[in-house]
């Protein structure tokens, strides 16, 4: 028996260790002073970590967020296969803020809901450069990645603080909005507002977030794409799944994170310039953009990686912006080489 | 002076005859009974006439509005290097149901605003048959043509009436919705319908107006198009014109087109068969499609031309839905073409 134990024990121990690292976990980091001027004030993030920090802290990777995403959810990115492997680095996976894990709208005592301030990209990343430097202690990262408003981080960190990475990979999103990706989010926008009762927070089953819903399916994937997988006969059942959506959403959230999502200029401090932008850029980029993309318009992240002299993937699949999903093992392997080199 | 007024006369009066063919008519076609058992009473369709009539009758071509259209815009459609030439032939463009000249909610005494009744394609169909069987006395047509919503109603005049035309023209348009367009026209419904003062009718600036106006702009060219064609810097101007909209729109006319369109089935009496409803076909075709058309999933055109063995042309422009317009001489020369084989 006590062989036996023993035996046990070294296996279990260590899985415990990884288990208990990929928990959710909320870093106070204090009152965040924001863009506009005002404060999230005792504002939480929260966060999940993959692998181990080797013993130089050179093999860090910060992972945030896409728009109504939780870290929980991008666990199932991480592996053989998927978005990255923890193998050899230590990811730190970031919830945005407003997503219902970090200070949001629907979780602050003393801003909650419509009190809860507006915020920027920028905004998040300065949070996430404080978690970092605050709580987990590392002032430089190998990289920082993530797709969709995750990947508008990463260019957003690359310019923002050029010389905290090595490296930066952007996956099927901007560093700067087009007149489409405006007039997308603006209506979504309207669409969230066009509800009576979004004001009051957490609804589950009212038109305006039906609607948001179902603009967001009419945009994540291409509409070929769309059609291939969902038979006219079905039409009643997949609108009705479209429509519910995640049944957590708090419309205050998803509002701040919209309009996040509007402020995406990495120009912002240069004029509106993406070329004075790029020449702040000290970390390598890897910019993948999905052709066919219908949520985050391609041309801008491009046109950056081609300033930056960047490595640039373009990917043309039906699947559109959902590219991060259904091409999850290809850009993978592009992440793993970038990262590599 | 006898001289030179007799000359005058010579060149003008044939151009009086042209205008006044040209101006807005409108045909008192009697109660219109619908598919849906229901009716409306003292049904009105509105029309104008380009070109001659020959001797043999032989020479006559339908060609109803799309969604939102008024035969008065369609004018602009006329004409060498456009869709539709009327030195050969005598051109009959019809206001179809809803439009706000033809029968509609907004301008029915007998049934106003949301009294007046739903009706399908197939409606819209049945009223033009009636109009030229009873008003213009004609009962048989050399070709019904139409984009979009006018070219559901070629598929379903197709259909329904296999002996009335020699030819059919559809451009944009679909015989069977996919669950790509349900979704698209649902959620254009739930936008018109998020507005509380929708039941009202006519409105010229509210938010469910707004919206459904720029989710139609959002669908009707591609991304790519709209970036190229609209500055980032120019975004403000660019989307209070797309939410602007035609100002003289009413909101109960919209819906009952946007319902009609829904209807958009010519299987619909062989059980949901696109193949059952193509063996019933006599006349030839001539389908036109774009490949990126965000509006209308051109999947279902493009397989109802093979199932007819009929002239199909695949257009890949950018311009996507919008492509009636921006590759109109295009299509006017294989439209010509066509009508003369």
């Amino acid at each position: 028996m006590k062989t036996r134990l023993t035996l046990a024990m070294l296996v279990v121990l260590p899985l415990l260790q990884v288990v208990q690292g990929q928990e959710q976990q909320l870093a106070h980091i204090g009152d965040l002073r924001l863009d506009s001027g005002e404060m999230i004030s005792d504002c939480v993030i929260g966060y999940r970590t993959f692998g181990k920090l080797n013993k130089y802290k050179s093999n860090a990777i910060l992972f945030p967020t896409a728009f109504g995403w939780r870290s929980a959810a991008l666990t199932s990115r991480i592996g053989q296969g998927k978005l990255i492997d923890a193998d050899k680095y230590f990811v730190i996976l970031v919830d945005s803020l407003a997503n219902g894990v970090s200070s949001s709208p629907s979780n602050s005592k003393s801003q909650p809901g419509v009190e809860f301030p507006e915020f920027s990209i920028r905004d998040m990343v300065s949070s996430e450069q404080q978690l970092l430097l605050g709580t987990l202690h590392l002032r430089h990262l190998r990289a920082v990645m993530g797709f969709s408003m995750g990947g508008m981080q990463a260019f957003q960190w690359a310019v923002s603080y050029p010389g905290f990475m090595d490296k930066a990979v952007s996956i099927v999103a901007s560093p700067q909005l087009t007149a489409y990706d405006l007039l997308l989010w603006h209506s979504s926008l309207l669409a969230l507002e066009s509800d009576p009762d979004w004001k009051k927070g957490h609804y589950t089953s009212q038109p305006g977030l039906h609607l948001l819903n179902m603009l967001q399916t009419l945009t994540l994937y291409t509409p070929r794409y769309l059609v291939s997988h969902n038979p006219r006969a079905d039409y009643q059942k997949f609108e009705s799944e479209q429509a519910q959506g995640p049944d957590d959403l708090d419309a205050n959230d998803t509002l701040r994170q919209i309009q996040a999502l509007l402020s995406t200029d990495v120009g912002a401090s240069f004029g509106g310039s993406l070329q004075a932008a790029a020449a702040t850029v000290r970390s390598q980029m890897l910019v993948i953009v999905s052709k066919q993309d219908h949520v985050v318009n391609p041309q801008p992240a491009a046109d950056f990686a081609r300033m930056l002299h960047a490595q640039l993937l373009e990917l043309d699949s039906d699947c559109g912006h959902r590219a991060h999903t259904c091409e999850m093992k290809r850009i993978g392997e592009a992440v793993a080489d970038f990262l590599e080199k």
